[in-house]
């Protein structure tokens, strides 16, 4: 079976496995695993921040980021298609209390001017008490729903310096930060450098079993590990699984490249097929979306998945498709060769 | 001044506190005023439904139901420009924690169509716990932001057909539901046939001074009334203004249609002018929105209101009115002749 | 019906009833009912504080102020039988998510002796992160379930003074802090001056039909207007109502000490009965709190309430009893006679 | 260093990390890892439950597991010193906002007879609504602050039948229940019987580094794993930790009478010094609680700390000790010479 549903099916080579059992490991609960220590150090280092905290996924990072910026009713804005909004279980209402306000990205990019009538201030005839104050913007890059669509680092630097005019939070969802780092050259740090934290995941296009980063600034990291611990993110020996991510910042994020262009070998293919829709300039990184002209995704996908390729659909005609170090060039032929056939058998 | 800010600034007259001075009154936490009782009877037996409860704002029997409804972290879906969203100061989040997804309603309108997709079981690839559950579609009628727009009977029926076939519950934030009977001769009992619950606002354009009503089912109200204590809403001797409540369903109910006339006088004296946009056609109960050609809204209430009229500006160029019984064929037209000096002297 | 269930079942008098139907009113959601300003201005002077805001319950008012002081997670310290940990529902878990921890109060009153384990920094060997940080302090002056029992102004300032020095906050359910200036002469601000904020409440003892002010500081209780219209509390001509408070503030706050003189006739009454165990010392304001020797409280209150005097049972053998303004001598003396009967009644 | 500050310190044997090494992974949030499946189908097999899930940690289940059981506002009874009251940062009231009520346990051990009380029906007279409805009682067994006492078998089944006859559901914090069975011989099945839930965890006694499992009908589970998801549980090729929780259940659950023999040795090693109080009968399991007399107990652990031995101080003059497997007896007796070294340094 060619796993093509999510990068989050990237399994531990040999060599990280050994990574992970030969770790040295204390209780992380306690301050005292240095493999974990190890890891969040390395990863501070990486964006550019004070300190980082590990823990076991990335939407704990993502909600317990949440959390530290804001109290209940205030107000979140983010693209109408985060996975901070859609893909987190409702946590960021139900733990964090927030009330999201959406804004029409494009591919999950957005702009200042989108931001700009949220941070207006309320007319003095209006009572202000009747709707939450605005506390937090988040971007995400690469943007997941948006199909691993890379954010302008301009737009990035515009709609921070207008947040933080405001007195607003940001906060940026960086799962796959890494891949924009891997496409466009600009370092990760750069990046991050206009946001009050940052996370990044490890489990995703890294190919680590477990784990996420959240990096900020001293004192909001020290607030995060308070939450972390509240969400239930205390394990204890986990520089098992810190290994593994330490082994795949090591060893992984330089080899990034690789999935980026089997993705675009997989969307040129595509795009030679008539019953498929994709611009395959719009394939940036490891994400491919696209959609399927007289057939439902379900069916799509089930034909597909009997003759050997697993693929998501999104709803409707659209389907998604994620690349990452597993799969190489030998799969991506024969994962176009099996959707080609399974396009003939449905038509 | 001419307050046309808000149908919320209606003062009792003369009658309705008579009959508040007069009320028999107990302590209604120990389910003992007997004027609240008489109110909430006659509520449920206007709106058709088995039981009511008696709460001291609109913004608590709308937060009540949608705790009553659901459990932190369940989907709520609703028109995007809904007052339970953006005006009650993200109480849906902070206290149910119930997630918000939208719907791009016209006027706050939206169709079982638009609802369709919400409804579509996720494929079995897709693993359904990453987001919640849909549990509750509300609606409103008459819409607020969308300009007091009324919802078409068939149209509620053929979402509420769609909700309840996939058991999913159903809210009508009806704080201005008398409106719409009054404009359409559709009987409140009818439009609330389609819903589990429905809110009702006494002390909007009825004029009373304090309170609202959620209707429903013995069991539903039954547990409503353990949130309207959780929320503090269990207030005690309530019978008095409960009577303004009863006075005003009486006295001022009938005569709602004057303030849609009025509504409607006004918005064919502002369409007379040049710098303003709107369609008449719209105007279809008491409230008005129109828009400001090459003036900034702030710029033209802070005019007309040190002239003696009192607007809310709603954003950029656009203004929101309301009318009610408080304000008269006069006082439209002294209105419109101030809003005309104000123009000229923005010009 | 002589009822002494509780001094929330006080109604309103006549002249309270006109002072209501003459209020001034207007929106004050919009800030604009003058009526709720003189009596939010009259409560905050009275209580030596920079403002106050009045919301319908005193339960909203103490959830309002748990809310304004605190974030979810935090510890809040208080009586075990204090009214905002058993009697409002759950609300501050539920509401403000805060972790009540418990101090083994005598009749309501602790100690700074018994706070000071609470504010001990944990050893360097224990992580911080593995339970909340104390954040407030409650007092209830006076207690209810305690008995109407009076905090000393002398342990008041103890525990103040301990928990200010630890950069703890204070908040003083002071529902019936109006009884405790009545017995001890000690101003309601003498009280106050201790704390961050006080609810106080006019639909108790002063027998004002609805309504709660909480006072602090200006910048807290502009938060706390925040959350005010979260809870659903923001109602509209509030005038009609906060007219009854300002009568009530004016009229019956100087003739609470009748209600106390009350509560000790029916007291020392009861007291000569053998049936009952009671301590008359212990009734220092308007509650009574009294054991039944042999007898279910159940059987009693349904006898007593058969023969013409409502109370409550509060659990096996223990009953409650409130007076209030309604209550007068001749009543006390009728209860005290028919509670005999249903003692003979039930042996 | 001879760390006997907790039995989450314990680390992974050569044995659990070739285990881990050889794992064969999925993706656990799409139900795709064999390991994890392999391990959640052996612990609801050990606990006799339909089903099991494996989350990052022991306070997750515990949390997870409140969170299925109830709704915001709920009351939640449990022993004053329960590790979900005391020891999981807040999280029942900030994330599930129910409300604890607490039963004064003997070493955490109460009887069905203290919870009698919390389950007699309100009076008519008194208005329901103003409490929270009692949903849950949590046991813990072992109990940790209680110094890993034991639950009388026959005592849980007091408590369970009483529980069930009002409706009421039980759920068991048995992160330490490997520890019961080996000291009495009961299999974890016959206690959980009793439980509707049931959470275990490997990274204590049972020595894996990281997870535990929350165990109970299929029903209950599935609508756990939603909440695991939602806490950011989710985590991805969990089966690298997993295999060390099945090897730990296969190699080290028999062995943890050897640790019960250390702590017993232990225990009767300090009941010979003279500045320790302690009586050896009350050590059970693998815990040792003891107080000092004359000696601030923060001192004694710093002082020992220095000389080679690392133990927790539990507030004034307490001492808690844990032990597990990489703690034999050379290390027993050598820490029982350091702390007569420390006692006598501080005398």
């Amino acid at each position: 079976m060619i796993d093509l549903r999510s990068d989050t099916c990237s399994r531990p080579t040999r060599e990280m496995r050994t990574a992970m059992a030969e770790a040295e490991v204390g209780d992380d609960v306690y301050g005292g695993d240095p493999t974990v220590k190890a890891l969040e150090a390395r990863t501070a280092e990486l964006l550019g921040k004070e300190d980082a905290v590990y823990m076991p996924t990335g939407t704990m990072t993502n909600q317990v980021a949440v959390r530290t910026h804001t109290e209940p009713g205030d107000v979140v804005l983010l693209d109408q298609a985060a996975h901070i909004y859609l893909l987190e279980g409702g946590g960021s209402s139900a733990f964090s209390g927030v009330l999201p306000r959406l804004l029409p990205g494009v591919r999950g990019i957005f702009t200042a001017k989108d931001v700009e009538p949220f941070l207006a201030p309320a007319h003095r005839f209006f009572p202000a008490t009747v709707s939450g104050p605005l506390r937090l913007i988040c971007l995400e890059n690469t943007h997941n729903i948006g199909g691993g669509s890379i954010w302008p680092l301009v737009e990035i630097r515009n709609v921070a310096e207008l947040a933080k005019s405001h007195g607003v939070t940001l906060h940026l969802d960086g799962a796959r930060l890494w891949h924009a780092t891997a496409a466009t050259g600009i370092a990760e740090a750069d990046y991050a450098a206009s946001f009050d934290t940052v996370s990044v995941c490890f489990s995703k296009g890294l190919g680590a079993p477990v784990g996420s980063c959240l990096v900020g600034s001293r004192d909001l990291i020290a607030r995060a590990r308070r939450f972390k611990q509240q969400f239930g993110g205390g394990f204890r020996q986990a520089g098992i699984i810190a290994a593994g991510a330490l082994h795949a910042l090591e060893h992984h994020r330089p080899r990034l490249q690789e999935t980026h262009d089997n993705a675009r070998r997989f969307a040129e293919g595509l795009a030679a097929l008539p019953q498929i829709e994709i611009d395959p300039a719009n394939v940036e990184t490891n994400i491919v979306r696209f959609r399927l002209v007289d057939i439902e995704a379900g069916d799509f996908v089930e034909e597909a998945y009997r003759r050997g390729v697993h693929m998501l659909p999104s709803g409707g005609d659209a389907v998604r498709v994620v690349f990452y170090l597993d799969i190489q060039a030998p799969q991506v032929d024969e994962a176009l060769s099996i959707i080609e056939e399974s396009l003939h058998a449905l038509s």
